[in-house]
């Protein structure tokens, strides 16, 4: 059976990425992983209105799509991206009313959301600057490979905002303990990268000629594993996570017996009693 | 608009705090921060049951105030609190009835509720001994400065207890993790200073004779940022713990958008633009 | 008042453990504490259905033991547990049907929720191999003391399957961060000793030849303390697991309240007040 076909089928909009023609950003697919370059390198790569609602528009598309199987994101030069634009994003928010203003932080909000559930495990490369929305794209990717010289801050007490922004006090304890993410959101200050390693905000440090490439590398392995099953592993992620402990069990219990089912399973067996490395596909 | 006035017709019960004459501990505001000493040095700064009531009252109250916008707790002398008195406190409670000891302990848990809900972030300053109540106190403010000779122990289990008291089996987990809060609550050991920074549950370790002057400057910090949204921080900080990431988005990007409307974001947009510091006013 | 009687009279179905006789694995108790020997050591200790089953049924009954007191899991050799059998639980699952398959994982699931309901804590003591659902077990453990040549590995999507196996897309972001769980999910990479004790994922790590002795020692200790108090330590990590901190302040004044009116309070009051070491009796 074709899984294209398929896909399409029962899930109503397939819609492939590999030939996604992005506007605001550099989107390419490289055997299965999907690239975001967040590209203005001349000035730290900022959000404006119109690339945070193409990547959350990109991010949803990715949900049905089956041809991407992982992602990268990352920005252009030697920096990850320094958030809203401060003159075509904080400038025009300055006197809109209430509606307006929810208007946007539910859109930056639904690029955190679309990130949480498409099925593909994201890989942050981060170098340089990481701030703000910056620092939100990279805490709601799955892995983040750093630089010791990247400086990632939730600074938005530092324009006259909360702290609780695109899901940061929900997220951040969670990743680096609730201490420590009440200090990175009280004070805004960076977290260097040799302080993120150590406190689990990075998965691990590169040199900067190499972090993309070893975040591409990891996307690719993961993106060549049992794929379904990885899939259901970042749902259950978020799905268990404000569920108890007995519930958990349940429900992981359900979802598991479904990955039994799948030839991936059968193919892991055979391999191993063969000696040889599996080929998974993904079903 | 006289501030103290409208938030006292609001709120119905605003009561500054600056004059304030505590009985049981020191209390003092230095320029917005507010500095409460618990001051029995000789006996490493116990609580009684006068005491608890009174802290339980003072950020009670703390919760209305628009005087004070960060708080600093410490104890005189070489010691942060060694908890619950033994003569004052636990020979008391031996013998007493059910509900005599309920309204016990519902009245030394109210006081971490207190404290959580004031809007006010709470800087611990943390010196030679922090045991029982007293590592609940650390625990339950915001950030905690130590030095490396401090000793915090949750020892509950040592007078008989269990680890769960005021809260500990629910937040301690979350800022240490699981396995060494368990750790900690099931044998009551100690926690040096260096481990409690390696482990999140300092945020600085400082010299001894440095550490109150740290925390009341970073406490001052924090009183001078938009005192407003940074109170909103604490308040989603409590109302995420156990929220899903989906609702804690929606619930955020309603927060931020009403942030988005205060003066203190445009001051921090003029500043920016004028390349100057933002001077912020908390509302 | 004979214990043994009353706990039989009121829970309906006590049962002592400390004769009981194993039969997929090695079972013994030694002064209140009750040690679980994975015992296959020419294979590294892989469990099978029966063996899983069996734990299930141990743990469910150490649920209302009064003979035991606490427990310690470890492997015979020098390795700890290297998952479901290859042989004889991968194979004969590969092709069964999903009422079959969720039997096993739900099975599995039982295990891990006995462990967390009974009320004596679990020390595990790790060496070498710990994978699958060997790793579950130590995961599931209150305490873990490991050894440095150990490796750890949530190895499920190397064969094929989810991450989400017997609560661990719940509880390992709970112990070790959601980051860094997330890379151990995804990757089913084997965390090593040293990173382990750095993770927080280990309490302590200790040298081969002595690791089980102190497992034994921390769990003697822990069964000579206030274990009614204890068991309740326990009972509420995982009541509160996903509790608001209000909600978990309130449970907490209930059950130490309770705790209060146990005599291991008095005696440690006494033996405090007398300047001698208490003897907790557990009542």
């Amino acid at each position: 059976m074709n899984q294209n076909i398929d896909a399409s089928l029962v899930a109503g909009n397939h819609k492939p990425c590999a030939g996604y023609q992005a506007e605001n950003f550099l989107w390419e697919v490289r055997d299965r992983v999907g690239i975001v370059t967040l590209n203005r390198p001349e000035r730290k790569n900022p959000l404006t209105f119109a690339s945070y609602a193409e990547l959350r528009d990109l991010f949803q598309r990715l949900r049905y799509a089956d041809d991407v199987k992982a992602i990268v994101v990352h920005g252009a030069g030697d920096n990850f991206c320094s958030g809203g634009d401060v003159h075509e994003i904080i400038g025009p928010l300055i006197g809109l009313k209430a509606p307006e203003l929810l208007m946007f932080t539910r859109m930056t909000g639904d690029l955190v959301k679309a990130m949480r559930h498409c099925p593909q495990p994201i890989v942050a490369s981060i170098d340089g600057v990481c701030a703000g929305a910056g620092a939100i794209i990279a805490m709601a990717s799955d892995l983040r490979l750093g630089t010791s010289r990247s400086k990632t801050a939730f600074l938005f007490n530092r324009v006259g905002l909360a702290g609780c922004d695109m899901g940061a006090c929900n997220m951040l304890p969670r990743i680096i303990g609730q201490g420590r993410a009440s200090e990175l959101l009280y004070t805004g200050r960076s977290l260097g990268g040799d302080e993120a390693l150590a406190w689990g905000f990075f998965n691990r440090v590169c040199a900067p000629e190499s972090v993309l490439s070893e975040a591409v590398k990891l996307a690719n392995d993961l993106a060549h594993g049992p794929t379904f099953a990885n899939g259901l592993t970042k749902t259950m992620l978020h799905q268990e996570w404000n569920m108890g402990i007995d519930e958990a069990i349940e429900s992981e219990a359900q979802v598991q017996a479904l990955c039994m089912l799948t030839e991936d399973f059968g193919r892991a067996y055979h391999a191993f009693a063969a000696k040889q490395k599996p080929v998974f596909e993904g079903n």
